[in-house]
């Protein structure tokens, strides 16, 4: 009669970052195929205030890092923020899943009333493990993909929500 | 040691939709302070081939209206896409939420093997009731909000993560 926090996080976590990391496949494709310097579009933002490229994926594995680990009780693996091409991103989310791949389900199931708190630039955060993960990570995670995808289509990359969505069917 | 169905859908629905209407309310505040016409924000896209702000807030009300719908057994009620202002979308949302509301978790909770049958596009679409609320309902619902949030951003519309993500601590 009930789902478990790990169905509801890693196994999530892992698809929406491996969907990212096509679409950026995709992405790489199109600016060699076009002979657009790369640089363009992981600098590219949809208004001067918002983040470029690169640092939306930065965020949406952080998300997905933090998440798991701190479910989990465990510090996040700090990786440095120096991605400077698509492959660099793509070896920044086969780092990030291969981190959620170590997490095991007894060590994330039964955290929905687990206290978490993490640092944000507004000072400490806490929140009961359900919340955490439904309201604060998941969300996070798909705006920063969403936005991923955004910049991409903008730009003219060829992509469709199935991408975005990754093979259901 | 586990959560609800109930938990990790319908008040999250309610919530992104609340918060699509709080970034709403933003955007027809800020065509109204710029002597703006709503209705070239309404109409506004990220890329020819991209849907339209209006289309966008449909498609994620339809998406949570569906996925409680289904998951509880019940056909979704039908709405018309017929909406031509801020306002009207308000109310395609507000009608959405109360929908929602009217779902009791005993009708959502222990349907995470119930096989989901839902007619798209490209045809029938079936899966259980797991992945289909993880894999299919969730990301479709935030991909929606945050490509409209993404639209009134490259608008300037002045807006914030935390319109997104709504009021949690």
């Amino acid at each position: 009669m009930t789902i478990s926090m790990y169905d509801a996080s890693i196994p999530v976590f892992i698809r929406t970052l491996d969907n990212l990391a096509a679409i950026l496949e995709k992405a790489a494709a199109h600016a060699e195929a076009k002979k657009i310097d790369a640089t363009v579009l992981l600098n590219s933002r949809l208004f001067p205030d918002m983040f470029p490229l690169t640092r939306q994926v930065q965020i949406a594995a952080d998300m997905a890092k933090a998440g798991g680990s701190r479910l989990a009780g465990l510090q996040p693996p700090s990786f440095e923020d120096n991605e400077k091409s698509f492959a660099e991103l793509q070896e920044r989310l086969r780092k990030t899943v291969a981190h959620l791949e170590g997490i095991r389900p007894e060590q994330i199931n039964g955290t929905e009333t687990r206290t978490v708190t993490w640092p944000t630039r507004a000072g400490d955060r806490t929140l009961p493990g359900l919340p955490y993960l439904v309201s604060w990570i998941l969300p996070n995670l798909y705006f920063h993909v969403t936005t991923a995808y955004n910049i991409l289509r903008h730009n003219g990359v060829e992509l469709g929500k199935a991408e975005f969505l990754g093979k259901l069917f």
